[in-house]
């Protein structure tokens, strides 16, 4: 690892906190030696990285599920690498890891910092680095543990799922499909739309972006909704819940049409239907099933080699093209989870 | 009762949905003869009637819970009424009853109607007929089931109740101060925040109208609000929302802040606190719980009878002052769970 000493590593950090849409101004560019490993430590270099709406959170001040990246701090992002050097017999050099390694090309990660770094080796014959990010990663986590924890659907319910053909959505719906559910995505714009119909096998897709949320919610979900998977919030939301059915539940995963306001969020204006219909909202967090992702992992690990499930994944290459692949996210761009390719693996 | 023959039942109609707050036009107040029971009725004998917040929603078009009062029908009310000629075996003449009994003086109810109108005998030794409709009434059971079966409250949490000092709230927060919880109420005016302390044995209240909800929250809440039991809505929901627990229970009961907007209901802002904050949202419905009714009852008329419990009711009397009367609740004038005496039992 001795050539590593003269290898720089490129970051992106934290320069200001935005109002609303992240500016390039917000971020600044920098490059350091990368330091070799000290004892107990492990130097992962970086392959691709995890770009994901709670990343906008991450950048405000304020306490929230997790503490606010400093500014001047490289960026915080999950990301899969190979261990470039390790000075830890957990880990050998050249095995792949998932790991926060941050937005740079290279990440030392020290004894004391494994566990909140989340550092773990992977199986590269579970599925590809991208979908290590997808499926296997974060979203999927975030599907699995939202959609089957928190929503609890039941076999020939209705679930619906905003942002279905983002990361988390994809997931969600495919995973509801498989637990006998009826599946109705709402996605923006018809490619979408048609992708989440005829390649996942959503039973149905609202394109919000035609206006037609609550005619297509009325078409497709006579019975009403028994599970709301919402990643987007607003307005959305509220059209969701007009229809909710008797003791229905609304999965808080995220609000990515709000993330930007530079005002209050928009509340749920229809939120007295909790009551009409007896129904519950309910947030939740991925980390808090932390020590339950080895199941997951499995069971999705599983559909995707039986073919029953599909991932898609929207890769942008270069870290130096950080700031703008991120806005994609926010401007509904990215078809399918978004990556940032940092390095071959 | 052939002299019912010639008695008069006086009624209130609801003439014309209202805009906003209920207008004198709203209403209209009508007479015709009392008639005798057929084969299986009973003819009841209003005594007093419950004044709920609700009744602004029964108000209105359009599915809700239960089905709108239709125009120029008796306003549907709950009351305890006697009975004044019975033609079933289950119900004599001179016995106390609980039932849906609309804003009348009489109502004969027959017997297929008898499980909607929710008809059964009461015992007086448990409680006052201003309690029947209070501790013991819908307010209580609502109170009961809304707090322990939806806010499920741990010895030791923190339980905040808006509308302290009403009919649900009063018994809200006694009862969660029974099972071990810390108790912090939310009331208009420091003479019902002095009452709910002072005789109720909450811990704390905060006036809400001095405009200090999210100071007082800070202060009397410092680890956070584990069950909020929300009747109010608006402003206040979205203070709670911002001083939410880890697993936090936002019981919806009610929004009376907003009943009577005329435009969409004020959504709350603060609802990634549930994301955050691993929390949830849910609503009820006091009716879904009606088989076990009995039970609360029982346990309920205990803690009266112990002392245990405190019930404040406030009085109007007069059939004719029942659309003022109502208004009482919209304004926050009732101090107590409002009642409308109509006859002397």
């Amino acid at each position: 690892m001795s050539a590593a000493q003269a290898t720089l590593n490129r970051q992106v950090r934290l320069a200001r906190r935005p109002a609303g849409l992240p500016k390039p101004e917000d971020w600044s560019f920098t490059s350091e030696p990368v330091r070799e490993p000290g004892a107990g430590a492990v130097l992962v270099k970086t392959l691709a990285l995890s770009l994901d709406p709670a990343m906008r959170g991450w950048m405000n001040e304020g306490r929230s599920y997790i503490e606010p990246v400093g500014l001047g701090e490289v960026m915080r992002a999950g990301g899969i690498g190979r261990v470039a050097a390790s000075r830890n017999p957990h880990f050998r050099e050249g095995d792949l890891v998932s790991a926060m390694v941050g937005v740079q090309e290279y990440a030392l990660i020290e004894e004391a910092q494994m566990r909140k770094a989340g550092l773990f080796a992977i199986d590269p014959r579970a599925g590809t680095v991208a979908q290590w990010l997808n499926v296997l990663g974060m979203p999927g986590m975030t599907a699995y543990f939202g959609l089957l924890e928190v929503g609890q659907p039941q076999q020939g319910e209705t679930v619906v799922v905003s942002g279905a053909a983002g990361a988390v959505g994809q997931t969600v719906g495919q995973l509801a499909r498989i637990k006998g559910c009826r599946v109705v995505g709402i996605a923006g714009g018809p490619a979408k739309c048609e992708w989440v119909v005829k390649e996942l096998g959503f039973d149905a897709c609202i394109d919000y972006k035609a206006g037609t949320v609550r005619a297509g919610l009325k078409e497709h979900c006579p019975q009403g909704v028994d599970v709301y998977f919402d990643n987007v919030g607003g307005e959305i939301l509220d059209d969701v819940l007009a229809k909710l059915a008797r003791r229905a539940r609304v999965v808080i995963c995220g609000a990515i049409s709000q993330y930007n306001n530079t005002g209050a969020y928009q509340g749920p204006k229809n939120y007295m239907s909790l009551l009409v219909n007896r129904a519950r909202m309910e947030g939740m967090v991925v980390f808090d099933y932390a020590d339950r992702f080895p199941q997951a992992v499995a069971e999705l690990a599983g559909y995707l080699r039986d073919g029953r499930m599909r991932s898609r994944e929207d890769v942008v290459q270069g870290l130096e093209n950080f700031p703008d692949a991120l806005l994609k996210l926010f401007r509904g761009e990215n078809f399918g989870k978004l990556v940032l390719q940092v390095a071959e693996g």
